[in-house]
């Protein structure tokens, strides 16, 4: 625990006075008071600053309603800091520009299979990528007050490392430090499953509920979680590897080398090696092809085939009772399904539905809300961008703060 | 999330100073500072008021070395409150009275077989027995500033309701407000796995890391979590039914009713019904029978039944892939195994052991320690001892904060 002072006090009320104006500007002072349960006093000082700085100005006025002056509404000044937020999935770089609110305001998107690639080259094509959307932006790169980097695998978000990744290969690097070093602006790295609950978090399905369960259907099963309204990583930062939940010790190979671990099972992976059973499909050579030959699979099957389509459903079965086994163990308010597999969500939601339904605990039985959440790697890099955005509301607001959230 | 202002702020503070004294005293001024990161001056005021309250005071001197006056130590002053742990088993009620240090000043233990009397009845058994103790400790109920009660099942402790419970029944009891009313103290109920999390925190294995999961092996599994230094309890209240996490939807059958649960495979009855099939044994008719045979079960492959040896370590690894699954999820620091079933640790160990080394994700393997400790039920009652205390420490310190813990 942090030692809890009154210069410690005054970051996490300017963090809740920014984060209410943040989640529901425009507010007035009132307002604030009322959201965040501080004093007239206090939110008037806090206010005060924060307009000083630049970061909180007068939102638009609305027609000025009986008598009187209108009441001053206050809104997040979107352009006091800029940040990027990016995504390094298997088969692209996504990269975009957002402003304080998080608002998209350039983005590039790179096609490149970065298993290819050592890591070097995937920090330096991504630097470039963030250049030319800086650029796109209007904006120039001494504007930007950090990057936040999304990456598939074991990632120790806390020392900036890649200890394994699809995308950046088997061996631990220190990716954070490396694209840093290049761009001279802060980096925060972290596994792609936490950026999609933190994106969740922020602009999604975990607005509502404080703690919540993120799976998501890629390659892999991955997994981000939400505990009392924050990202817990764990106690290494290596939380939440769902996708090696083991089902059955005499299931399927996993790519790990184990057998049995839920992504052997409902993984694209999974999915192509059963349909290769019953239909002839070309063959696949990398996670790209393998993503792809899967959602062929999916036509197919919505096309009638009824062997295809129990592939799914057994699929989302296994995806079901992984489920439901977290939701025993961790009974959380929500689980959001995302990630490109939930494309399929048609052929897998209601068997995970049932499954979850019939595996729960009684008593949990009907209380946990299952959505499957469809996004774009774009918002992802949204989610990306939080990140940073999380560690500058978190701060006394200053362009030193965003250095000390670097890695 | 509260509201941040000077009041909680103050009372954050305060439980700081309390807590660091707790757990490293005697401690001087300046001991306190380096503890808990706070100013002098800010420790010398709740000092002050924590000295005329009566909660703190001087440590027993010891001798002065050096010159000038010795520096003053500071200690709780142990008899500032009392209150009372209690625990409700299958098998009987323990009770424990302690003072604010948490130090047992008197137990009663009474052989019940709760299973056989409707809620009431174990309520008043309750009272009758903490009255006793309470005698025993030569103090009077008006001392006690409130009771914690942990109990087996799934318990809503926010509510104070047992939805199920192997000593309560299957129906829905308001169990804290039944005692409230009986006793006219304050009643907090618990999940007995949670509680002893709670106990580990405070006296255990738990003292060192925030993050850690503790695993009771009785009659079923339990669970209690730990996460960023708070216990963590669902969404619901509810989390942590690692017993009905499901290992192969074709395994044994579950007192729930479903196949394949974890418990099915490790609880005291799956060791009993795998032993029927190579040994004859008495009948079992309820928990307590089953529990007794399970340990002359344990007594025989001790002598060496390689048969029912090898019992034993087919739960342990069944229990050990259980355990690498939360670990793979999870990543705790630590994962503490207890409950009664810990007394044949001798034959589950290895296997839980070599189970969890060989499913845990590579990156996370030898990472997280496996203890084995062997707890009584007078421990587990100082835990529910501690879910007052901790009420106590957490709030401004007055006899009407005690009221407010209350359910």
């Amino acid at each position: 625990m942090q030692p809890v002072d009154t210069e410690l006090l005054r970051a996490i009320n300017r963090y809740r006075v920014l984060d209410a104006i943040r989640r529901f500007a425009p507010l007035s002072r009132a307002d604030i008071c009322k959201q965040t349960g501080l004093g007239r006093t206090t939110v008037t000082d806090i206010i005060t600053a924060l307009s000083e700085e630049g970061v909180v100005g007068n939102a638009p006025e609305g027609s000025a309603r009986g008598r009187g002056r209108p009441v001053e509404k206050l809104q997040i000044n979107p352009d006091a800091a800029f940040v990027i937020g990016a995504l390094v999935a298997v088969h692209q770089l996504s990269i975009v520009v957002t402003n304080l609110r998080a608002d998209p305001l350039a983005s590039v998107n790179i096609p490149i299979r970065t298993t290819r690639h050592p890591a070097e080259t995937v920090a330096y094509m991504l630097e470039d990528g963030i250049k030319a959307a800086v650029d796109q932006a209007n904006l120039n790169l001494s504007q930007i007050a950090g990057v936040g980097v999304g990456i598939p695998g074991f990632i120790d978000a806390a020392h900036g490392i890649s200890h394994w990744s699809p995308a950046l290969g088997a061996e631990p690097i220190g990716f954070a430090e490396m694209l840093q070093k290049q761009m001279g602006t802060p980096v925060v790295i972290e596994n792609d499953a936490n950026m999609a609950a933190l994106a969740e978090r922020w602009f999604g399905h975990g607005q509502d509920t404080d703690n919540f369960i993120l799976v998501t259907i890629e390659g892999g099963i991955g997994m981000g979680l939400f505990i009392h309204g924050d990202l817990f990583s764990g106690q290494h930062g290596m939380a939440a590897e769902f996708g090696h939940m083991k089902m059955d010790l005499n299931g399927p190979l996993c790519r790990c080398g184990q057998h049995g671990c839920l992504e052997a099972y409902a993984g694209y992976y999974a999915i192509v090696r059963e349909a290769r059973k019953v239909i002839d499909l070309p063959p696949t050579t990398d996670e790209v092809s393998i993503e792809r030959t899967a959602h062929e699979v999916a036509k197919r099957a919505r096309a009638g085939d009824a062997r295809l389509l129990k592939i799914f459903r057994d699929a989302g079965e296994t995806l079901g009772l992984g489920i439901a086994n977290l939701i025993n163990v961790i009974d959380p308010g929500k689980v959001i399904i995302t990630g490109g597999g939930v494309r399929t969500a048609d052929l897998i939601a209601p068997a995970v539905r049932q499954t979850v339904e019939a595996y729960s605990v009684k008593a949990l039985r009907g209380k946990c809300e299952i959505v499957f959440h469809d996004w774009s790697d774009e918002v992802l890099a949204r989610g990306a961008a939080a990140l940073v955005l999380q560690g500058l509301y978190r701060n006394p607001w200053s362009r030193s703060t965003a250095i000390a959230v670097a890695v």
